[in-house]
């Protein structure tokens, strides 16, 4: 088993960097405090032994060797950023709980005939810049690096201007690695292990996403003077986007979402009806055909509304991946250790968009998750317990040991 | 007749303070901009040999001596602040068109009983400091100078601080000044006139206003793993509330409006559900009945959706104002001007607020208005052709002559 202890210290230490203003965290990707969490995982992988390479992109790789020189390294990892607004565990718990399993390898001096790799991917979030999951997206061959280099934050901030200032370009071509597995432990950010009682979800499936950012244009005037019938009212159209987008995800239950997370409203002034308004929908499903109805059914309601308030109309999609089936005979491998371990488990589908969902389309990938309270997260109120934590460090430990060959 | 070509020269120089992205202005209050625009104002106001007065809440006062010592002086003025996205005569043409008044009283050598005021007020537009007229309210004694300097823009900054900062507390105590009259000309910001062929409004009434700010408070939350059930999205509520003020205005129709021109989500994040949303709804009406039954709906709705998606709803007037009717005797003197000058003329409603209708409280007061193109105002694009400029002040020209006799 792991050090449970150990492992807590560590997440609490890392927390500290980039503290929010609610018990959470505010370590967005390619900020200061990003920059200063980026050093610590670097000090903690020198002391367990490891040899840190990094790629173009940021994404930082902590090798342990293994006794095979010929055979792939098994990786393990997540990310080290947050939301805005966001928790001590989600991403965290990923990279620090593989942090975990190297430093009980070495306790217990033992030997894998793989390597294994610690990974923290770069921008995970996608809260600064869209979409998330950026540099693993990279990595897979699902953006080019100039693509991604260029993304924009709401200031304007270039990510490859950001990432040279926070000084984390490293000289490794992305993608240049190869893998012989990735697993990547996970904090569920749902309610449904708690609600069942269980310590450790399998995770067989992701739920596919589209992020579409709709720029609606109307025309500012007055909100006193302009009589109702000649407004072009930018802002009425953000509210009844907003509110289908609520019945399309409702209509397609179970198995679908939908919400507006992001809006940008021009001049913002109270007494100037919007002009423009720029916001984002974030859709998901677990199934291909409802996610791409649902696309289809929020493009069609955006143009129906902009038509209606004589709204102009554009909409780009700044995020997309498809429903995700990890690799088999890896969830095998998770099921077994969790029940040696003898934790409770359940087979669960992934929410949310992982590292994971992006590294399975060029390597065997599997994640595991383990609860969090209230299914709470992207929010500084973000808890899981020590234990629930250990379970899922110590079924990561047995999966990699069975993967890597001890 | 007043130098129209002079005064198309002076609108355009103060426009070249604080330009826009598009043509227009953006000279909000207490910026550099501002206190720029301020300077320009009292050279000129140097120039035409008037003396200036400055208040402590920054209002301006240049004064043209009469010639009876025992006579309270007849002001004219409006504001040189503008909206974030303003246009370029949106109260500079009151504030300016004042100033060429006296450069004409000047040139004709005409000497008047009461001494004449030319006024700048402070931070009429409310877009930066809510409330909108917020200045001449201190004057008016509808709110305290301490309530005034407390209010906070959206950084953070307060009135006071930014007042002192740009330079511009005068030693004057607000509202220590008695008044004879105040007359106030103004583009019409809506489109009547231009439609019933007009060159002059004589405005009779204004119309009343909520500013309602209203926080919805749900529960940050991650828009992929959490079921539609459990979210608490304040982003919904405030689209909701959006689309019922929208009805309830609607369902008033003639002489109601209503809007939400601000919105600020938090975190404001793409993958997060909006935990907090603070919005303002601007609803007007002319009939009192009216103002008072919509704030009441628009109150019952607010808390109705927030009951309905579990939300905290608390609502807060940061903008008042009644109908106001203007003073009988002056808007006939107005409108005998504009008869005796030929102008083309009817009677208008006000539908955006002004510094006169807070000095309608503590002095006789009228306002004249002049068409804009399309009616349209708080935006760069806004228009107005220099003869309709020119009648306007003509205008004023003789009404101010008659009011403060020749
Ligand atoms: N795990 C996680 O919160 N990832 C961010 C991308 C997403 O919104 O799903
Ligand atoms: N004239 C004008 O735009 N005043 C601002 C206050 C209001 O919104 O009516």
């Amino acid at each position: 088993r792991i050090d449970s202890a150990r492992l807590w210290d560590s997440l609490e230490e890392m927390a500290l960097i980039g503290p929010g203003v609610a018990g959470g965290c505010n370590r967005q990707t390619l900020t200061d405090a990003d920059s200063e969490g980026r050093h610590l995982f670097q000090r903690w992988c020198d002391a367990a032994g490891m040899t840190m390479g990094v790629d173009t992109m940021g994404n930082m790789f902590a090798t342990r060797p293994g006794t095979d020189p010929n055979a792939l390294p098994v990786y393990m990892g997540s990310h080290l950023d947050t939301q805005p607004t966001g928790g001590k565990y989600d991403g965290v718990l990923g990279v620090l709980g593989a942090l975990e399993v190297v430093r009980s390898l070495n306790d217990h001096g033992i030997k894998t005939r793989h390597p294994i790799v610690v990974t923290n991917w770069t921008n995970e979030e996608g809260a600064r810049f869209a979409p998330a999951m950026l540099a693993s997206g990279v990595f897979a061959g699902i953006h080019t690096e100039d693509y991604a280099k260029s993304r924009k934050d709401m200031d304007g901030l270039a990510f490859g201007d950001e990432l040279a200032r926070i000084g984390w370009v490293g000289s490794e071509k992305v993608g240049a690695r190869k893998m012989h597995a990735m697993l990547e432990l996970h904090i569920e950010q749902g309610p449904i292990l708690e609600a069942e009682g269980c310590e450790i979800g399998v995770v067989t499936h992701g739920q596919g996403l589209w992020w579409l950012e709709i720029t609606l244009t109307g025309k500012d005037a007055h909100t006193g003077s302009t009589p109702m019938a000649m407004r072009v009212n930018a802002g009425l159209g953000m509210a009844r986007i907003t509110e289908r987008v609520h019945q399309i995800a409702m209509s397609h239950q179970p198995n679908a979402v939908g919400a507006v997370g992001q809006v940008k409203v021009f001049p913002n002034s109270r007494n100037v009806i919007p002009g423009k308004v720029i916001f984002t929908v974030d859709i998901r499903s677990p199934e291909q055909g409802k996610l791409d109805a649902m696309r289809a059914e929020v493009e069609r309601a955006a143009h129906a509304v902009a038509t209606e308030l004589g709204l102009g109309c554009s909409i780009e999609a700044v995020g997309h991946f498809d429903p995700v089936t990890f690799d088999a005979g890896l969830v095998k491998v998770v099921r077994g250790a969790a029940e040696k371990l003898g934790y409770s488990h359940m087979d669960i589908v992934s929410g949310a968009g992982h590292d994971a969902c992006w590294i399975n389309r060029v390597a065997p990938t599997v994640m595991i998750m383990c609860p969090c309270v209230d299914g709470l997260s992207h929010n500084e109120a973000e808890a899981i317990s020590p234990e629930w934590a250990a379970a899922g460090t110590d079924v990561l430990f047995h999966a990699v040991c069975e993967v890597a060959g001890v």
